[in-house]
Parts: structure tokens; sequence; C-alpha cells
């Protein structure tokens, strides 16, 4: 995600130095071509000391290292974000270390794919795609304001939770989904692989993601996972009822219930 | 389904004369205007009588009444299939109620999409899709091959599966994920609705399938689709075993198999 940004704030907003650090020269030497960033460093020290802004872009479990590497760095006014799929380990950790004077304000830009890698940088990734920022009581409201505008100028619409909220939230329209996928993928007999259609593979998309990325994120947000699992089991133990009782009916407005909230959550995204 | 097999059979087989029954009145007149059909009946029985080949595309709960209706006027060697996507009372109840001297053949063609009605037939629904063609110990086998040969004239790719094997496999791999996709919709909580990005959209698409089709498939198929769930249920459990324990390298083994058990079945289907 961070060669987007990168190609995104080139595009969008004038007068910026996009430096950035990484830890494959292939990588930097790529994203300097493209123009995603001006500066290349291999140590998260040099690329962050006179850095207004810093965006770490590392997956959620080593954005708690990332901050610690940093914090000795950062100069004075400094604001922190990150864009991790979690947000309140990162976020306790952010106010936990970084010293006084300089400014954490956890976000979770809520774009990408499946793809990872500065070669899918894409400078419209994202456009009115939604970015949630999850101040807490001890956030500084005009870093918080920053980090708002900074998304915003990149083209994206944006909402506040906390990150309690938003980890449980999060657990159930997107982590919860990534379990289904596997679990659905894993279970099936070798000769179902050769009857899959369209539906199917849809369903199951995001269970190509990477799955370095994806143990970090359920290992973070454990408790809501297991949680949000524990919620969907008892849904289809309802419906495993309706089956056992051959309740026609019950069975109908079961699937009418979800197809009905299916429809409003798309009407609403189309709102948008 | 029945408008798109009129648009394909017109395109792609020469002599036919294609006779369509529907109940509403509305849908005939439009699939004759679209040439889907060549003579419109409102009731199955006039429309059956001279048939070589009659195709029963109605719900799967309809289809045991229907065949009822049609016995007694069924043509000395005519062949009788359908395209429900379940096939084990459906095979049975053909069989059972067939007179002698005409043959039912159970079909399952794989094509279609959550869009119900003439007005959304394609001719090319059918290319390259798979038909499931079901028989039994008691199936003809020039009807078997005349049936797996109609719908290669259409485009499609072909499979023979026991009915048992193919409701089994299908619970697993078309009935389980519409029933995953209809809960994980349902259990979302409304502010959800309002963050659910491109992901989660694809993993529910399903479940706005029409829902009194797919209760029929669920009830027709419960057993299966009952030990379906059980399964993913069970995986589910080890899931949460491997969160509960903080055990990181076998959650990530966990994912890995699902992304490349995905990875397979995408393989599979590209090399179709």
């Amino acid at each position: 995600m961070g060669g987007s940004i990168g190609l995104a704030v080139k595009h969008r907003i004038n007068g910026c130095k996009i430096v950035g650090y990484g830890h494959r020269p292939a990588a930097l030497q790529a994203a300097l071509k493209m123009g995603a960033i001006d500066e290349a460093y291999d140590e998260p020290g040099p690329a962050v000391r006179d850095a207004d802004l810093v965006i770490l872009c590392t997956p959620v479990g080593v954005i708690g290292p990332m901050l610690e590497q940093i914090c000795p760095e950062l100069a004075q006014g400094a604001i922190v974000t990150d864009v991790g799929s979690t947000k309140r380990h990162i976020v306790d950790a952010g106010e936990a270390l970084l010293p006084a004077g300089t400014h954490f304000v956890g976000s979770h830009p809520m774009a990408g794919s499946e793809k990872r890698g500065v070669e899918f940088a894409r400078e419209d990734l994202f456009d009115r795609a939604l970015c949630i920022t999850t101040p807490t009581s001890r956030t500084n409201s005009q870093a918080l304001d920053s980090v708002t505008s900074f998304w915003k100028r990149l083209g994206m619409r944006s909402m506040r939770l906390s990150p309690e909220d938003h980890d449980r939230i999060l657990a159930d329209v997107s982590h919860l989904p990534h379990v289904l996928a596997a679990a659905l993928i894993s279970i099936q007999e070798d000769v179902a692989l050769d009857l899959c259609g369209k539906g199917f593979l849809d369903v199951t998309r995001i269970a190509s993601g990477a799955s370095g990325l994806w143990r970090d994120i359920l290992q973070d947000n454990s408790d809501n996972v297991r949680r949000s699992v524990a919620k969907l089991v008892e849904h289809l133990r309802e419906l495993e009822v309706l089956l056992e009782a051959g309740q026609s009916e019950a069975l109908e407005r079961w699937l009418v219930t979800a197809a009905e909230r299916r429809k409003k959550a798309l009407e609403r995204r189309e709102g948008e």
C-alpha cells in the first residue's frame, strides 16, 4: 500500500517530499522509478527524521516493533499514523511509545486487493474508498484533523470509530469473511474443485490473500474473531433446526432476511 | 433458464421446433418475441405432446408435480430431463413416474446468475459451463447419450455423477456457500453495512439469489446441507483452538492450505 500512497500523493498533493523506507532494495528501486517516492532508505530511522507525517504500511505484527525503532528519530510535531487492519493494540502501542510533542493517530484505509507489492501500486487506489480513523480520549485533535484531511485529499471518504468499535465491527465484516472463505475452500473434496462455478470462486476469492498478513490480523484481533465465528455458528444452528424440522416458511424467511440485508448494503454503497 | 435454452437452441441447432410452457402470459409473449420459443402454451400437457425432448426448468420443488402432469401426454420414445440443482429426489420421481417407452435423465447445467426471468435470457449462457448428468442403473444409455450430446451442442462441458454423489458434492460447493453468504450478511450490525468493501460484497453476492428457489434446494438436499454445515463448523473449531492457543505457525498453515487450494481450483478452471 505504501507504493499506492506515494503515487496518490504525487498526483494529488503539491509540494510534498515523499520518503520511502523498505527492506527490499528491488522494491525501493521500483518505487523510485515509478515516482512513488522521491528518496529511498533501507533503515526506518533516517527515513522518518524530517517527516511531518509518517505512515506505517507494514503487516500488523510489525507495526509495534517499527514504532519502537522510529520513536527516537521523530521530529518535534511529527504525526505518525498507520494503515493496519486492526487498531486496538496498534493505537495502544502508538500512544504508549511516542515521545512528547509527537502524535499518533490510527488509520485504516479500506482499499487494496489480494495482490501485494509495489508493482501493483495504483494512484487511484483510494478513490471513494473508506478510511476509518480511530481516535481515543488521548488523541490530539489537530493531529486527527490533519490525518483525516490527508486521506480525504487522496480521494477517500472518512469515518471515525473507537479502536474497540473498529476491531469488533471489522471482525464481523472483514476478518470473518476471510475465515469463512478459507474454511469453505479447505473442506472441499478434490472432485468438488472441478465443479466450482463463478459463485464459489467469488465467495472464496479473499482466501487467496497473503497468509502472513492474515495470520497477524487474526491473531491481533483473536477475541473479536472468535466472537464473530461464534455468532455465525449460532446463526447456522438456527438454519439446521429449520431444516431438520422441515419448516419451509421459516426457512424462506431466513433466506429473505439475508437477501434484503444485502440489498441494503449494496444500496448504501451505491448511494455514497 | 428456459429462455436461455430456447435462444441457445435457436442459434446452435438447426431444424428444432421449440415449444414453451409457462404460467405467466407476459413471459411467454416475451419469449416468443425474442425468438426463444416458436410456440407458447399455458398448460404443460399440450406443450409436451409431440416433443422428442422435454426439459423441465422449474424450481426444484415443482419438478415432481410437473412430472405427474406431463406423464400421460408424453409421446412414445420421448426423453425428459430437467435443470434442477438437486438430483436424488427428482431422478427418483422421474424414474418412478415416467411411462414405459419414455426415458428420464437428470441434468444439472451449472449456468445462470442470481437474475431470473426471460428478460435476462442469453444464448451464450451455457458456453464452456459445466453440465452434470446423473445416470442411475435404470437410465437408458441412448437417452443418456442424447441428453449429454444436447448440452454439448449448446457449448457445455459434461460430467457424469450418480444422483447421490451430485447432491453430496453440490451441498459442499454450492449450497453451503449460499448458506454462508446468507448467514454472514444476516449477523452484521447496522453500522457494518456502511463499512463493507468489495471483498464482503463478493462473498455475499450469492445471498441475493431467489429465496424461493433456494428454500426448495436446501429442503430437498437437507441431509447433505446439514452435513456440509457440520463439516464447516468443525473446521472453524480448529481455527478457534489455534487462535485461543496463540499457535502462530499452525494458524498460518491453516490459511496457507486454503490459499493453495483455491489456487488449485482456479487453475483447474482456467485449464478447461
